[in-house]
């Protein structure tokens, strides 16, 4: 018989911080002995749709009908299952992405019932703190939203967590990343994960 | 094979200016030639539940038992989904209502997903316009909600709308319909439908 | 034929006053002759998982695996229906409780569906009353929240409420148990419940 592994899902809007967390937690993880594959959903997205032939590059996946979206979403939440009877995973992914038409849900209920995860991280920041963030990263393209509105984003994410909460039973912890106090953040991750 | 028409649900609390951003978006829809089927959901209710032999006034409506409406609620989410068969559609409805036991969901589950909408719209407003604007209201008898309550409604539809949108996939776009920027209000609706 | 009795959730964070609240309004209840059985859920837990030879004692409730923990949920939520067939029924939980994992979830799905409540009631408090009625309670150890994760915490209440009204239908009261006016509160709970 085997000890259940963990499945944690990691959100965080653009400019929390989240990968930079996610890395370092990860190399901590490591030197305790504890394995974890991570995966990115929406990168596993972009595999099994390719591999199933709906889309031969990322920016098609858009563009799949709902039904093929589902349909390619579930398989996703089913592999992460599946690694989760090998190790620990840890899902890189989004609750909700801003998009013209609206707050886009990324872990619907077909999503989060297929992953059933264990807990659900909110990787937070200051808005004022995130906004600075993007409009200094000149490496990607971000949008340049008001700390209004990063709240907004921030707040829909937590009603969001709730409700996953509601359909899995996966906890909501909310990890704050402020500016110099990375250091919090990962360990705060390290007692969620370890 | 056709494609897919889109099915919006547009909500906000009284006072939004939820109907007035409706008409106007509606007639320029009509200009650029996009048709739009409007459905609202209260009358649809009534309608049906006449049909059916269960109330003769709309007073009645509130007074069927909850396993009666939530027939009726079904019936009402299955013909608007068949509507969507032929035409866009537009559902005028709430989030959530404001009744003595407290605030009663306008899309519950089985509501939700029979009417599997696209987008759901939050026409929102300054807590303190809308306060004033129910309180000069002449036409309706209107509660007069502090600014506090207005503003804790507005965040409970929001709630609503992110569990909607993990039930069913739909997206849910915030509409600020501020005084004197109807103009703007309806340009970001028309957006959405068009 | 009979008419159907009321299922009322009651719920409140540490400090919210929800027991003095609910015990009050019981009394009052009992003088307009209006029958209630009031129903602790975490008792009730602990009593079936005694009884299905899960547990000894109350801490090991907690280290029961989901699976468990999601069967003798269920096994409550039915016991609950099946009190409200002969009586009016009041359970007194919890929307959300803080863990070292994050906040989980006392009604998820499957126990919100098999509860089935007419109306879920948050009492909530200010975050400064909560926090002085924390630090001045002798008679049990409570973990010392700041203000903001106080509200943080009655806010992600709000949106769980939200969530199982969708699921279920129920209505979500929030009843404010500010200091000097628990009259207040007990007679808007009474309002509900009678």
């Amino acid at each position: 018989m085997t000890t259940k592994n963990k499945i944690v899902i990691l959100t965080g809007i653009p400019g929390s911080g989240k990968t930079t967390v996610l890395e370092s937690t990860l190399e901590l993880l490591q030197t305790h002995g504890i394995r974890y594959e991570s995966v990115n959903y929406g990168t596993q997205m972009f595999e099994i749709a390719k591999k199933e032939g709906y889309v031969k590059n990322r920016d098609e996946l858009r563009k799949m009908d709902s039904d093929t979206q589902k349909k390619i979403q579930t398989l996703v939440g089913e592999k992460i299952s599946k690694i989760s009877l090998k190790t620990n995973v840890v899902v890189d992914t989004h609750c909700t992405i801003k998009t013209p038409a609206g707050y886009l849900v990324g872990l619907p209920e077909w999503v989060s019932k297929s992953i059933n995860p264990n807990v659900l991280v909110l990787i937070e920041g200051n808005a004022m703190e995130i906004h600075r963030r993007r409009m200094s990263d000149d490496t990607r393209v971000r949008d340049s939203d008001s700390e209004e509105l990063i709240d907004e984003h921030q707040q829909m994410n937590r009603s969001c967590a709730i409700s996953v909460g509601i359909l899995t039973g996966a906890t909501t912890k909310i990890i704050k990343n402020n500016n110099n106090e990375l250091h919090n953040a990962v360990n705060e991750l390290l007692h969620i994960m370890k």
